[in-house]
């Protein structure tokens, strides 16, 4: 059962505090496992990593068979269905379409004492891409990881992927073979994590790591923060659909499941200004639960974590929305687009009646790895900015130097660093 | 002594291997320390704040003298010498400008089946300012952190600074007058860390937490990310000099101290076409240090870890400089320009003769917080963006659902999310 709240209930803020404070994700204590599997990779390097691939994954590897050829990776793409391979090529296409916008300029000037200001972005030249195997397994999230650090003009992008017993999915391949990606090895977890970081005597360090993984791959990718960069650490999925009553109860409750059927710990929130809305999507969610051919997911995510929230005006909504900070906002209002500028924390925000949150999964171009568990309130989806990196660039000519001089040597003296002073004031004497 | 190097000698790529791997800073194992100080401050709140305040600061507070009052920011402010206090003030405005001109725009537009996509930026609500107490207390590392928070529309800043026995620098309470920040505790180390992470009666709770800090507060940044968000782990900082032989022996010799005096694990290496040049920078150096009023921080750090390269073309200090990948680059050459694309790794480039590292420091108006640590190579320095968050937009008009609706049910049923293709199947059957 999903909990329902009445913003004319008098427990209701309690409650709704209640509901943000939910804990949806156990928290699992692998840190000394972590760290000492990265020691060992640090220490042993393929070796570490081929044993630890055999213990976890039953898989017995060699530094040769643990890269994928691309005889492997061209087999795999023509294996996947052809519904599903073109599905694949137009999303890329429309991911990479949209992503080519999110290139940065350059931003050279100089300003009025003559000094040369600047902002210069380059690209990274080696990032490390975690796709995980098994059950979230999701050849979309290749192309979500893959297209922006190639449009954002990375050199070299390593892709890791378990595979237990062997077990590949060939789609994973083929949405890799389709972004671009020809460097993937079979291997997986914290090791796999360890040996992106630090490189061994077959796979040459990156400088950044992004994907999701399981509380191995996320501590993992804590404890290498610093010596490489990392994207956030995913949480489970979410999705709060703002309705009124002229949203369809039967498009609503279906994004609702959509939502939920990602299972444990997915959360499904409806808040709406009408009790005859919120009545009939309930219905609606348990009519059409039924008539999935494996229910349990969406059932599991809708009882455990769905909410119905009926309140009074839009303007409470927003405040509400605000404080819950979703990965996906969907706007299914008769007139959305006052709303869109008041819905200020938000990973992405969906808008109107025909734009179900399943869109902007596959094809609709943004990115589908945005922030979730409320950290939408500091955080962004993925997207080029994140395969990009600034340098400043300053330039004083002699006079300008001169003018700042006084203020710099003021500064540095009273911050005790008198070498920082003298570094400028010996420029003047001449 | 510092290293030496040259290219021409025959085992110079091991030796500048050991330079760029050579270790500069202690790792000081704190983590389960911090663990518990933050899982008290979340259990006890103002309690355990104040509590491991007279513990470790020997300071003892109440809740309602935690926080620094309007009157003592103000008598700080007129206690700061006249030429510091508009020393900072210029610096102030240099900084404010510059940062001005990195605000994002939002991004929205349709593509060719009329959906709309777009990215909206929007300012992060509350950020926590950590500052450090004791030595390292750098008034200018209040602006550089707060101006580009300020600029971004950050509605709330709180900052933090540990008062050990209750010494303060009024010249960081100043600084921050003059940034406009005004919610400022007495409290630091994990502690204070903890309580902008999750907030105490007293202390509401931030959404991202920024500035460097010791080993404490750069383990509890790491153990709170996720719950908010935190900016890099700020290492000991680092110049690489660049020169031909046009450079002038004693300015540069000025630069490399600058960087130096920063003392235990600052690293200064020059990287020269010219013996002639390097052999009198080093004698510079030696002479410059001993003018000093203060000499042993310039000592130890220039003996420790600064550095003589001396390479035959600029060509071969391009390679080696993207390598170091260091936090100041200066370019003390005849003809610098050509040289600022090619150095790709770099947190900021100093161009020209006139440039010295210590105007971008103070008064320069570029962002002095800048990556070390050789993490130039995936990260960038502070600025406006670190303050905001991008929002995705998406809207599918009928039609264009209609025509992506077959592609997202493909992919759907390939990654077993029946629902996800629902939710849009179900919309075209009306």
């Amino acid at each position: 059962m999903p909990v329902f709240l009445g913003s004319s209930d008098a427990d209701f803020d309690a409650r709704f505090d209640e509901l943000l404070g939910s804990k949806r994700e156990a928290s699992v204590e692998v840190g000394d496992t972590v760290a000492r599997i990265i020691a060992d990779v640090r220490e042993k390097g393929d070796a570490a990593v081929l044993a630890l691939t055999e213990k976890f994954d039953g898989q017995s590897l060699t530094p040769e068979t643990m890269r994928f050829s691309d005889t492997e990776i061209d087999a795999a793409y023509r294996d996947v269905p052809a519904d599903v391979r073109s599905a694949l090529e137009l999303a890329h296409e429309r991911i990479t379409a949209h992503h080519e916008k999110q290139l940065p300029n350059d931003h050279i000037y100089q300003d009025h004492l003559g000094v040369t200001l600047g902002t210069r972005w380059t690209a990274i030249e080696a990032v490390g891409l975690y796709v995980p195997g098994g059950l979230a397994s999701y050849p979309s999230s290749v192309l979500m990881n893959a297209v922006p650090a190639k449009v954002a003009g990375v050199d070299r992008l390593a892709m890791v992927v378990p595979t237990p017993k062997g077990v590949v999915n060939p789609a994973i391949l083929a949405a890799a073979r389709i972004a671009g990606v020809t460097e993937i090895y079979r291997i997986g977890g914290a090791q796999a994590v360890a040996a992106l970081a630090y490189g061994t005597e077959t796979i040459a360090p990156v400088y950044k790591i992004v994907g999701p993984g399981n509380a191995y791959v996320a501590t993992a990718k804590r404890q290498v923060f610093g010596k490489v960069g990392i994207d956030m650490i995913a949480g489970p999925s979410e999705v709060l659909v703002i309705a009124d009553d002229s949203a369809n109860p039967t498009w609503v409750a279906a994004d609702l499941i959509a939502q939920a059927e990602h299972g444990a710990g997915a959360q499904s929130i409806l808040m709406t200004t009408s009790q005859k809305l919120a009545d009939a999507v309930v219905a609606e969610v348990e009519r059409q639960i039924a008539t999935l051919r494996a229910p349990e997911n969406a059932r599991q995510g809708w009882d455990d974590f769905g909410a119905v929230i009926v309140i009074d005006t839009l303007d409470h909504a927003v405040k509400l929305a605000n404080r819950i900070a979703s990965e996906h906002v969907e706007l299914a209002l008769d007139d959305p687009h006052p709303m869109i500028p008041r819905i200020r924390n938000a990973g992405a925000i969906f808008v109107g009646h025909h734009t179900p949150e399943a869109i902007g999964d596959y094809v609709g171009g943004s990115n589908h790895v945005l922030p979730t568990a409320r950290s939408a309130r500091f955080a962004s989806g993925l997207g080029v900015l994140d395969f990009v990196k600034r340098t400043s660039i300053l330039q004083c000519p002699p006079d300008a130097l001169s003018e700042l001089a006084k203020a710099t040597v003021s500064l540095a003296e009273s911050e005790g660093l008198e070498g920082h002073g003298r570094s400028v004031s010996i420029r003047l004497n001449r």
